[in-house]
C-alpha cells in the first residue's frame, strides 16, 4: 500500500540557479536537503548550498575554510595528473590527495523564507557556515527542531578529521550558539524528538563504521543536548529491501496517536534513495512498532532521476498541519523540492 | 632518542595454556591487551581471553552471545563453501557472511592477580562477559581507572550493529554496574583521565570513519560519565611515519610536571604496531605540547614478531611506582606481557 503523495506543481521550488553565490569566486554547483521549520507565521528552509570554484580544464579546485587564511578560505588547486590524487571511479562527491580525503564542494547553509510554503525566497548572504577545524570542508544537512524556547540544528560537518555531527542554536535566526560536535567521525543524519522521553532529550543518529555493523540507525539520549550516551542501535539495513545498503533519519519524529512516526531514508544496492516510515513506541522509543515494507516515496520525476547524483530523495524536513504533511526533500542531490502527504494515509501503510 | 625498556625475563607472563576456557566446548586461542590497576595491595590484570570452538575441517565455528541460547551461547557454523561466505584474504579477525560482518573468536574479560606485578594468577572463571545485543561477540581491550570511589571499565564490544564503546564500573572487583553504549560504532581505545579537568570527566576515544578521517585519536567531556560531547580530533595519523595508518590511546595518561604523559599505539602501512608517547596540556589536554617522532617501543622479540597478529605491541594498562612506569601490553595479539620504563626517561624524548 503506498500512500497518495503530492508533489508540490512547481517543483523544483529552488534550484542553484535562484542563489547567490557566497564569494565572486565561487559558483553554486547544487541544493540540497534543507531543514525546515515555523518561524513567526512564515516557514523557513534552511538549505545547503553546495559551492565549489569555476574549474579550469586539467586542474581540481576545492574550496576548504580557514580562519588564518584572506577571506577565511582558500583554495586547494590539484593537477588531475598529480600521481597524489586518488579519484575514485565513479565517485563525484569526494576524493584523496596525499592519503587524505577530501570533498569536492563546499556546502554552508542558507535561509530561505515562504508565506505559503510553496514559494521560497533564499537570502542573499550565507546563513550559517563552517567555523573551526573541525568543520573547515563546510556545514550540510542540517534538521532543525523548536523547543525549551529556542530552535536547535543538528547538521553534518566534514573536515579532515573526519564527518561530525554539530550542533547549535538559535531563538532569532539571528544570532546563533555553537554547542560543538555531538557525535565523533563518521556521523551522520542527527535529529531531535521534539520533546523529551523519561527526562532525557532523544536524538536519532547515524554512525558508520568498518568491520560489523553498517549505515544503521541509531538512539542516544542526553540530560542537556550538550553530551549523549545510552546508544543503541534502533534499525539495520535490510538485505534484498529497498533500503540495503543505508538508513537513516529524516527530519525529527511526529507524534501521534500510534506512537513516533519517523520518516527516513535508504539506499539499496543500486545507490537509489527512497524514503520510508517507522513507527515507534511513544514513551519507549527504542521498541520499533511498524516499519515500511515498501518505500513510502520513490524517485520518479525528472528531477529526482537526473542530477548530480541520480535516483535520490532525501528529507531532513518537514512541517505539520493537522493531517497534512508538508515534505521539503532534495532530490538529485541537485535542487530542493516539496511534497504533501496525509500523517494518516502514511500510518495506514503501517 | 630511545628510553630504556626493560622486558620482564619471564616474558611472556600468561599464555593462553595459563587460562581454563570458559566452556567445556570452547578453547583459549588467544591473550590479549590487558587493563591494569592496584587493588587491596595487589596488582590486577584484566586480561582479553580470545575463544572459539575446536574448529572442523571444511567449516568455520564462531560464537555468539545470545541471552535466548540454551548456556546464553550459539553457535553460527559455516561451510567454507558457502557463496555466501566472504574471507577477505589475510585478515583473520573477522568474514563476512551474508552481507554482515562477525569476528573469529568471541573475548571475554578475565582477572589475574600479582603480588610484585610480574606473577600473575588468572581467576579459573571469567569476570566480565559480553551482555545483551550490543555486546554479542564478546567484549574486549578494557581500560580501568579509578577515581570517585569506583574502578572505571572503558572496553570495545562488537555486534552486528557495530564496534562500540561501553562502560562499566565497579567498586570491589564482584559486583559491576554497566553503564551503556558511550560511543558508538565505529569507536574503540576509549581512557578516562584520571581526574576532572576543568570540571567535566574527560576521554580519549579512536572513531574510525569513512571517507575524509581515519583512525584518530578524540577527545571527549562528560559531566557524568555517561554522556559525552565537545568531541574534538587530538592526534591524526602521520604519512611515512611508524604511526601512518591509525593510532589509538593506551591506558589514563600520567600527571607529570611537565604536562599530561600519555602512551598511545601507532600502526604503519605494513601493520606494526608500536608504542609512542603525547605529552599535553595540564589544564588543556586539547594542546598537544611534544609527541614521540620515533617509537617508544617497537616489536623486537620473538614473542613480538610472532603470533596471530606479529609484529604488536599494544598496551591498555599500566601501573607507576613513583619515577618506575610498568606497562603490560599484549604481543603478536597472543600473549601478555610486561615492561618496566622510566617516566622520566620517556619525558627526556618528548
Amino acid at each position: 500500500m503506498t500512500p497518495t503523495i503530492q508533489r508540490f506543481p512547481k517543483n523544483p521550488i529552488l534550484t542553484p540557479a535562484d542563489v547567490k553565490a557566497s564569494h565572486p569566486d565561487m559558483q553554486v554547483e547544487l541544493l540540497l536537503n534543507p531543514g525546515a521549520f515555523r518561524y513567526n507565521g512564515r516557514i523557513g528552509l534552511l538549505v545547503r548550498v553546495a559551492e565549489r570554484p569555476v574549474q579550469e580544464p586539467d586542474w581540481i579546485s576545492v574550496p576548504l575554510l580557514d580562519p588564518d587564511a584572506e577571506g577565511g578560505m582558500r583554495i586547494l588547486r590539484i593537477r588531475k595528473d598529480d600521481p597524489d590524487l586518488d579519484l575514485a571511479p565513479g565517485e563525484t562527491r569526494g576524493f584523496d590527495y596525499k592519503g587524505r580525503g577530501y570533498l569536492t564542494t563546499l556546502s554552508h547553509l542558507r535561509l530561505a523564507w515562504s508565506d505559503d510554503g510553496f514559494h521560497f525566497t533564499p537570502d542573499p548572504r550565507p546563513t550559517f557556515v563552517g567555523q573551526g577545524a573541525h568543520e573547515a570542508f563546510g556545514v550540510e544537512d542540517c534538521r532543525v527542531e523548536f523547543f525549551d524556547e529556542r530552535y536547535w540544528l543538528a547538521y553534518s560537518t566534514a573536515s579532515e578529521f573526519g564527518v561530525v555531527a554539530g550542533l547549535a542554536s538559535t531563538a532569532d535566526w539571528r544570532a546563533f550558539n555553537r554547542h560543538g560536535v555531538i557525535f565523533a567521525s563518521h556521523n551522520k543524519d542527527v535529529a531531535f524528538f521534539p520533546q523529551k522521553i523519561g527526562g532525557a532529550y532523544t536524538a536519532f543518529h547515524r554512525p558508520s563504521g568498518l568491520g560489523p555493523g553498517g549505515h544503521f540507525i541509531w538512539l542516544a539520549r542526553s540530560p542537556d543536548m550538550i553530551h549523549w550516551g545510552a546508544h543503541t542501535c534502533l534499525a539495520t539495513t535490510r538485505r534484498g529491501h529497498w533500503d540495503s545498503e543505508r538508513i537513516g533519519a529524516g527530519a525529527a519524529p511526529i507524534k501521534t496517536d500510534r506512537g513516533w512516526l519517523a520518516i527516513y531514508h535508504g539506499a539499496d544496492c543500486n545507490g537509489r534513495y527512497c524514503l520510508g516510515a517507522l513507527l515507534l513506541d511513544l514513551n519507549d522509543p527504542t521498541r520499533v512498532l511498524a516499519r515500511s515494507d515498501e518505500p513510502l516515496m520513490t524517485p520518479e520525476t525528472d528531477y529526482e532521476c537526473k542530477g548530480f547524483y541520480g535516483n535520490t530523495v532525501f528529507t531532513n524536513g518537514h512541517v505539520t498541519d493537522g493531517d497534512r504533511l508538508f515534505l521539503y526533500y532534495g532530490a538529485a542531490d541537485s535542487v530542493v523540492c516539496g511534497a504533501e502527504l496525509s500523517i494518516r494515509d502514511i500510518l495506514s501503510t503501517l
